[in-house]
């Protein structure tokens, strides 16, 4: 286990965790979320997210404080904590973004890494090469192998009880991102930012994102706390959370009160197109969308940025109950019908779901069936799976319900969408309690289907029948021929 | 149009009007949330009610306080508005409530709404027999006819400029409910619940409501208001509204608060199961579940009830300005995912799509295609209605994304699933502007093969080709015949 990072609780590949932060004296707890503080400009104080919004931690810029002279002294003579005033845990970022913006940064990863440690942060970063989505698999290759070298400079960099990242690049490549994610597990580093997501989310890739955090989670250990870089709209933490994200950083909140524009966890809006404040925050209790258009422009944006860390960390508190209820992937579920794009986050997602197995607790509350995607969740998969191992009887009656008939057989077997068959002995055990619509659908009489298939491949010769109510014929169909099929609809 | 009820917009069912409440010189702006006031004990005053929370009508039940003397008493002398010092509407129940739980009451029609006109209510309501669901016909039928005759005595009461309620009943027979609904809208009365979904509510029959619902609004005229009596789980709004409910009442809000229970648009939580706070209301940003759950019995259960009140409220503005976006489905579409009975409350209201397509706009913002269910809303079904009336060419060319061949044929039509086959020149329109997932789902396919059959149906003998990309076997079985299959994958 990392000396840093210890895990609380999970769900699916979301967990709770505690970061501890030495240099800060403090643990952080995980899923959390670090709001991004411009030293140069600050919407909210630091103080302020702290004592209203509960902040355990915040991220600021050591690129742009070294670039800003008056900045820079000050921060060098009175350190973070105390030029920001923030009592938490300081991560501070390297200008890796910048590099990525303007092409060209002048500070080295050995320079970046001792100011960091001279100001005080917590958390340090070094100068990694953020590569874009979608280039050559040449130039991928390139810029991860100088990604690399700057974490083993990074390693022998002297830091003190400073936390140092490892980010890990490797563009839309899936195997390089594993690998990238396997390196930077090797280091002595202690964070892992999943770095270059920004322009996936900015084009709304929630898919391609997936599938990057998914590849980096497969290299690094389950223990490795990782940090989703520039992740910061409401609406996909919980989908980030699931895929195993820890930390989110949010810039938005305060970048997008600057544009008038208001995050909810089902998009974003303009102000001026709100007539109702869909939101029972401080600011949208005690104020009318006129309200806030009619303040002057400082005081709109203050307004509108403590809605935004309102909505934000609320979705933050959201997750982790979730995950203590066991019922993240049903939050999921509700975020995915968000925009079509994250429906094709949440079901890239599902392609994962034997890798989510690995971490998803053996049992929960109660599984919730709500929508076809659900019959690809890691729980049926794991029932699919356990059906090679169950004992079978020589002869076996299959049926939904109670056993309309079954003497003949040895022994009689529940059936439920989407899981498929099971001994009634299982029948009050995770997750076979759980609730499903009565109004079933095809995705799960499929699923259920391919548990039959499970249970008979993995017992050759065993007898078989299946009472079905109304089966149609195309899952019929999906079902080996020596099942014998019985329609419990036909008196 | 009704003088008292004036339609503002509309999406899908549910619509934004104006009721007017002359007695209390106000309107009410729907949906509309009437918190329940027991008159013997307010956890939250009606004075807080209208100035924290924006309420702006409330409802209270005449027939306690007629039962209660001094209550009574008080009602009659000072009025209902100076006894509960409460600024905006004041709608009264009857006892039905009461009959229906307890067999007797023993005040008739005529006496409690001459008591309520003498209290000063805005919105009175005869004693209707609340019939519950699955009753015989027999029953229904009878209890049916008793609450018609009620209705007609309530017609001749002198009340004066008091709006007065004609409940629709018809336990769980849509036909029943839709003759009710024509029975109550010919009536000269002015606001209509639907009565007795409260059992069907307490058994998450989602399902049923919808049904019953449905058949209430095919009765009722569009320019009723329709409240759904009983109704106030905030998770269940959306619903409600979509199929055109207007009035919602909650005495959730502080019954469930006296049991610690902690309302959430996706189920109740208990407030003994809550580590974190899943909300942004002012309650839970500036208290932990800790802080509330050492608070006296009586704080505790304010602040409940207050956290309680702000989600509902906030609900109701969410869906107020969904109906402004004209995103009303997409919500529901979310609110769908919070329990498998919400899911078939769901699938059901699609049931009812060309009913609700009848009120849903020609066209709104963006239609969002977010799970398999939304192959069926309103918009699909109008796209398919359309296909029987456009003028088509002698052959046509049918084909995702660009023409990839198609000289042959004398024109070339996009195919969107889930819409089906459209004229290029519709593709800057409503709802053909769709946002679709990139990962579709066999619904979709399928809902666009149904659109290709109705084209193809209504234009016997046209030469029709489908190029398609890699559309499932099953698919492309649905189709007729006589279109040639291309299959644009193979090179
Ligand atoms: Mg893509
Ligand atoms: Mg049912
Ligand atoms: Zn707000
Ligand atoms: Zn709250």
């Amino acid at each position: 286990m990392r000396e840093c990072f210890e895990l609380r609780d999970a769900d699916a590949g979301g967990r709770i965790g505690e970061l501890t932060v030495p240099r800060a004296e403090t643990t952080v707890e995980t899923p959390a979320l670090l709001p991004v503080i411009n030293p140069n400009l600050d919407t909210i104080s630091p103080r302020r997210l702290a004592e209203e919004f509960g902040a355990e931690i915040l991220i600021t810029n050591s690129y742009i404080i070294h670039g800003t002279e008056d900045v820079r002294e000050q921060a060098l003579e009175e350190g973070l904590h105390e030029m920001l005033e923030f009592p938490g845990a300081i991560m501070t970022d390297s200008g890796s973004f910048q590099l990525s913006e303007y092409g060209d940064i002048d500070v080295t990863t050995e320079e970046i890494l001792e100011f960091q440690h001279a100001i005080g942060s917590d958390i340090g970063t070094p100068v990694d090469i953020p590569t874009p989505p979608d280039v050559s698999r040449e130039r991928a290759e390139d810029e991860l192998a100088t990604t690399q070298e700057r974490l083993e400079v990074a390693e022998d960099v002297e830091t003190g009880d400073m936390l140092v990242t490892a980010p890990v690049q490797g563009s839309t490549y899936p195997d390089l991102r594993e690998e990238a994610g396997r390196h930077a597990d090797a280091t002595d580093l202690d964070v892992f930012p999943v770095g270059a997501v920004v322009p996936l989310m900015n084009d709304y890739r929630y898919d391609d994102m997936v599938d990057a955090v998914a590849a980096a989670k497969r290299g690094l250990g389950a223990d490795a706390p990782v940090h989703l870089f520039g992740a910061g709209h409401p609406m996909m933490f919980a989908l980030g959370v699931a895929m195993g994200c820890d930390l989110f950083d949010s810039a938005a909140y305060a970048l997008y009160a600057r544009d008038d524009r208001y995050l909810t966890v089902r998009g974003t809006r303009q102000l001026e197109d709100l007539e109702y404040f869909p939101c029972s925050c401080p600011v949208c209790t005690s104020n009318s969308p006129d309200d806030i258009r009619a303040l002057p422009d400082r005081e709109r944006e203050e307004e509108l940025a403590a809605h935004n860390l309102h909505v934000t960390f609320a979705e933050i508190r959201r997750i982790k109950q979730a995950i203590r209820a066991g019922n993240l992937l049903e939050l999921v579920e509700q975020r995915a019908r968000a925009h079509p794009t994250m429906l094709d986050g949440y079901r890239t997602l599902l392609d994962h779901a034997a890798q989510l197995e690995g971490s998803d607790p053996v049992s929960k509350g109660a599984f919730f069936y709500t929508s076809h995607e659900s019959a690809r969740r890691p729980e049926v998969l794991r029932h699919h799976q356990r059906l090679d191992r169950l004992e079978t009887p020589e002869s076996l009656f299959l049926t939904e319900g109670e056993p309309a008939r079954g003497d003949e057989f040895d022994d009689s077997w529940r059936v439920e969408p989407p899981f498929g068959p099971f001994p009634r002995s299982l029948s009050k055990s995770y997750p076979l309690t759980a609730e499903v619509p009565e109004r079933t659908d095809r995705a799960a009489l499929e699923a259920a289907a391919e548990g039959i298939c499970r249970l008979v491949e993995a017992n050759p010769g065993m007898d078989v029948a299946l009472g079905h109510r109304d089966w149609p014929s195309e899952v019929l169909a999906l079902l080996p021929d020596e099942v014998e099929l019985i329609d419990l609809t036909v008196a």
